[in-house]
């Protein structure tokens, strides 16, 4: 047996977690940046909240809500200077997964003057900006992970960096500051927690205490589901659904992701295609492809989401996300040739080639021509 | 739903792990205290591995090796002052319980000038020194909780003082350390990381983020328990135990423990009992005492252990750690007085009175008789 075991963040849940736990923003300093989208911030009530908690406390702050979705290097490099301009003591990130990988950066930057490329060495000269993270999604995870993905247009897709210095100090997860996600946010951004699940479980970095929390969040989602197909969302299921997606960010903190998000970046990227719908529309491709190699595991997963098979599975998922995706043979091949070399795709179990990409995207044409 | 969930230690499981994560070492100063026992770090191994590692990254060390089974304050005092003395940057704990609860008060008195009374303050003016943490037993689970365990001449009992500061930054573990273990340390190690995970899944503060590690880890004590009742316990033993333990030390981080801790306290403090032995023979009572109340989970408990009923699981522990404890009347009366203080005590599912203690401890005295 052989595994590390790390979650490097505090994680406080429940509603009214951000006022209750105010103390925890007065131990990182006298000075924050807040970083966000445009909209979630406000929209969830997170800002306020946050806002409230900071005058009280009589830290200054400053709002950076310049964050793309997607953040590209140049983006968080203005967040960085911002940050620097304003002597941040910390960083307070405020999203979705875009708002929150953007605030991994810029706390890196803030402190280290470097090319923006320079964050894929993963490791910088003097230690980040403390970071507290307030999810306004139920998807991403970034709030327990080490990860940052940004966009990389010189390789024309996203790229993550990775250091155990870029977890979240502590993560407020209030379910309130979901309810204000569109029905398609919610569910793609569900779809996207549950790839984090099973593509850990399915990696070949998975572990035990890796396996334990993945198999309770692909439970929790199985629990979700009906509510999801239906649009009747109410509060304990976004309880539930933010409580999951933290749960597999801690399983993908472990085993990184696979297959699914390596091909999944470019149609995004390419198409604008939100990031768990990408997932969404490969996942049944992807589970046929692995079927062979890791049947126990995933006839586990179906179990656990209470399906039958795969064409089940796959069934629930073209509801959610829609079926298929048109994606021309030129746009196959050049997708293919930029997700073979994701260092996620070499975690998947079964050893993938840029001919089974191919094949991979093809299916998923296909399905949308039917 | 509400819930706190924080490890605040990065765990490092594997034969091999102190060398291969030597590293580690080198992040947290140039000068170590290594706290351990007069015996268990020598005889593990683990004291020559963690040597070998500070020699070659030109770490300079004192060994303070005087920790006393069931450490006092002013054993921990003493250390303290060695720590000071020696200009420590850092302290790394080997051992079971009593070397790495020592060793978390020695991290908070070596940079804090106080009466060791105060640490049950819980709050210190100076931050501990970073402590890296060694188990040579499968049983505190110390290596990854916010808690140590001290014995109060003042109170005649053990109690503990808590806070987020004294994780353990590092565990590194290495079954081979727990090697050296005898026969009866075995099972008694075993037997207390067994309490903390059944005494956290049953507890008043459990979560059901703890009750995912706890029921783990409860399944993992099944797997071994024939090779514990037939003393014919193997490497692959060994690495279970100790995943089972840190996974139980992972649940009283957020529940703590609860009666069976409080009542068992006195029989060590008074009686020399081993403190897992000491709670193995509480267990078979507890689990009657609370069974109308959380009837369900301790079923689940039964099952998960491959067990028919709280008499079966009985039958278990009498083989492990004996069959019941002469105790006078004196004594009950002396031991519930001061159990039922306990502030574990009060986290237990069932409201515990002085006569619920009173009729406890009869029954194992009782058990003892026939």
């Amino acid at each position: 047996m052989q595994f590390k075991f790390y979650i490097g963040t505090k994680v406080l849940f429940g509603k009214g977690c951000v006022a209750e736990n105010k103390a925890e923003f007065g131990k990182y300093g006298k000075r924050a940046l807040v970083v966000t989208g445009r909209h979630s911030g406000k929209a969830s009530g997170a800002l306020d909240d946050v806002i409230a908690v900071m005058d009280g406390l009589g830290i200054e702050y400053r709002i950076y809500d310049r964050v793309e979705n997607n953040p590209s290097l140049d983006n968080v490099k203005e967040g960085g200077d911002v940050a620097r301009d304003f002597k941040a003591d910390f960083i307070v990130g405020i999203g979705g997964g875009s708002p929150l990988d953007a605030a991994k950066a810029v706390a890196v930057l803030a402190v280290n003057d470097m090319d923006p490329l320079e964050l894929y060495n993963n490791s910088f000269k003097n230690k980040p900006l403390p970071l507290l993270a307030i999810p306004t999604t139920a998807g991403t995870g970034s709030e327990v992970t080490p990860y940052s993905i940004l966009t990389r247009k010189d390789k024309q897709t996203k790229m993550s960096f990775s250091s155990e210095d870029i977890f979240p100090k502590v993560a407020f997860l209030d379910a309130r500051y979901t309810e204000s996600m569109s029905y398609s946010v919610t569910v793609n951004t569900a779809v996207d927690a549950l790839s984090h699940a099973v593509e850990g479980f399915l990696s070949r970095r998975s572990k035990a205490v890796s396996d334990i929390l993945a198999v309770e969040s692909i439970r929790l989602f199985g629990e979700c589901s009906r509510s999801l197909l239906e649009n009747s969302i109410d509060f304990e299921t976004r309880e539930k659904l933010l409580y999951m997606s933290t749960l597999a960010g801690m399983v993908i903190s472990h085993t990184g992701t696979t297959v699914v998000h390596g091909m999944g970046y470019p149609l995004t990227y390419f198409k604008d295609i939100p990031h768990g719908k990408a997932n969404g529309l490969l996942m049944e491709e992807y589970l046929k492809f692995n079927y062979g190699y890791v049947k126990e595991k995933i006839d586990k997963v179906l179990g656990l989401l209470g399906l039958r098979d795969i064409e089940e599975f796959g069934g629930v998922m073209d509801k959610l996300v829609g079926k298929g995706l048109a994606i021309s043979e030129e746009e196959i091949d050049l997708y293919s040739s930029i997700a073979v070399q994701q260092k996620s795709t070499s975690y998947n179990i079964r050893n993938v080639t840029k001919d089974d990409m191919v094949r991979i995207y093809r299916d998923i044409s296909l399905k949308a021509a039917n």
